[in-house]
């Protein structure tokens, strides 16, 4: 029998996404200790049905890397965390004001806005809370405080938050390329790459695979961006769970509505070409991050 | 010429606080990497005349251990960095909705109520930032991960997001007791505890010692919170930087409103005199953590 290399990724995709649920659930905060309605909130939005790419993507490079898994798995579960963290506080009326996410109300929509708030401190607090755990994580010191200070500097300004505001400001002022460029590096690109780069730290590769991944992390994360806006427009309603088209509607400045959807694809194709290339020192154990990377340009949600 | 202990503790605080807030302003991000307007909101909170209470406890709390104070001064920074995200979320129209605190116009009334929420959210991550930071701290990488985990726990769940999401849930039920004192001690007195626990664990004392300065903290954090009910009512408004009365107005429970004033004092006194006597352990170097906690009961703003 022969196996595709879609199948492939498929079975490994669903594995990896099946044990970082699990430990998501088992690091969470325990109930007894946590107010009931944050406790609802967090377990709304962790468990809401996401895609799981960052840990999965940090467990990836682990493996590439030669790294024992298991360790890594509260770092991978802090990306998620964080990611989760950032999608309740980009959904606030505030913000974004969007009522729904992945097919589900979002969580002020469910809870109101005082618990959403918390709830995405609560979520960035404990993702700390769980990279400083002594416990489990059987890296040494020095590496586990590399890891905490690359994903810290990759949620703040530098990174998702910077990018964040940047997003913010930019519907006073049409973005042009540049500067939707610098949104979606520090919105989506940072955390990405810090999820690829934490796991080489944590496998104490060379400083030439941590550099490799970083491009590799840096690129995946503007193709999945980019991917996404595609997907916005030419998306099947049904596989989003979301309104395709919405983007277009809100007049919101994208890659395929500021240079076109053919050069919108080529970019795509530009960047994943970019990542499968700077795996090239790495074995056959990177066929995961060789994988995803083509998954997220053929991607149907 | 006598130096009266009361002009001692001015001279200390004042110093203290100068010292801080340098270093506050050489650790926040540089202005060409962060976004404008978020580099102004940072600022403007961070800068808006605070007490620098929890790191001057924190330092208090090394110079009682015998430590050395220059290289805890990003941790101090840290637990100011926290604290002045939460005021900012706290203040948010969907929140608290306060127009004033420290007697200026809140975040969100002069940034709006996205940058607000941004400007929290990044000071609440490069707190983190800077507490990984390899520079500078020169403690063991051990002790550097116990604090991390020491402060993320006092800002998280278990601590100041859990007791704010306790409080607002208590709008709805008049709490009890019991309840306001779990809200204190979650909102107040565990990021206070945290402050003198990690100047403790930086200074490599013995367990016993951590324990003491635990004891002193959580008293001193309820008496804190206990004082500036007290202040709420028989304050004086100019002092303050804000309204007086104005937790009465909302028909908000206080210890005064639940206790009646002359308990609520009363109970103020014991966890002064418990703080205190925590301190038996230590010489004549905790002398500045045995004043604060005079001046907490005593304080006029």
């Amino acid at each position: 029998m022969i196996i595709s290399k879609d199948s492939f990724l498929d079975a490994y995709l669903q594995d990896r996404r099946k044990i970082v649920e699990e430990a998501l659930f088992r690091y969470l905060p325990a109930e007894n200790n946590t107010p009931v309605e944050i406790y609802k909130a967090i377990h709304y939005s962790v468990f809401a049905g996401g895609k799981r790419i960052r840990p999965i993507l940090c467990l990836a490079a682990v493996e590439a890397s030669g790294g024992d898994m298991a360790p890594a798995m509260p770092v991978a579960c802090a990306l998620e965390l964080i990611h989760t963290y950032s999608l309740i506080h980009d959904d606030l009326p505030s913000m974004d004001n969007d009522d729904f996410r992945r097919g589900k109300p979002t969580s002020h929509k469910v809870f109101g806005e005082k618990i959403a708030i918390l709830a995405g401190d609560a979520l960035l607090t404990e993702a700390f809370v769980l990279l400083s755990r002594a416990e489990k994580i059987r890296f040494s010191a020095e590496r586990r405080l590399a890891v905490i200070q690359e994903i810290a500097l990759a949620a703040g300004i530098a990174g998702m938050v910077g990018g964040q505001t940047l997003d913010v400001l930019s519907e006073k002022s049409r973005p042009d390329q540049k500067v939707l460029y610098e949104i979606h590096r520090r919105k989506t690109g940072a955390l990405i790459k810090a999820a690829v780069r934490s796991g080489a730290i944590m496998s104490n590769v060379r400083e030439n695979k941590i550099q490799a991944l970083a491009v590799y992390g840096m690129n995946i994360g503007m193709a999945f961006q980019i991917a996404d806006d595609i997907l916005n427009v030419e998306g099947d309603r049904e596989l989003m769970g979301k309104d395709t088209g919405s983007d277009n509607a809100l007049g919101k400045v994208t890659y395929p509505s500021l240079m076109g959807m053919d050069c919108a694809k080529e970019e795509l194709r530009k960047h994943i070409a970019a990542a499968i290339a700077s795996l090239a020192i790495f074995d056959k154990r990177a066929l995961p991050l060789r994988l995803i990377a083509r998954y997220i340009m053929e991607r149907k949600s």
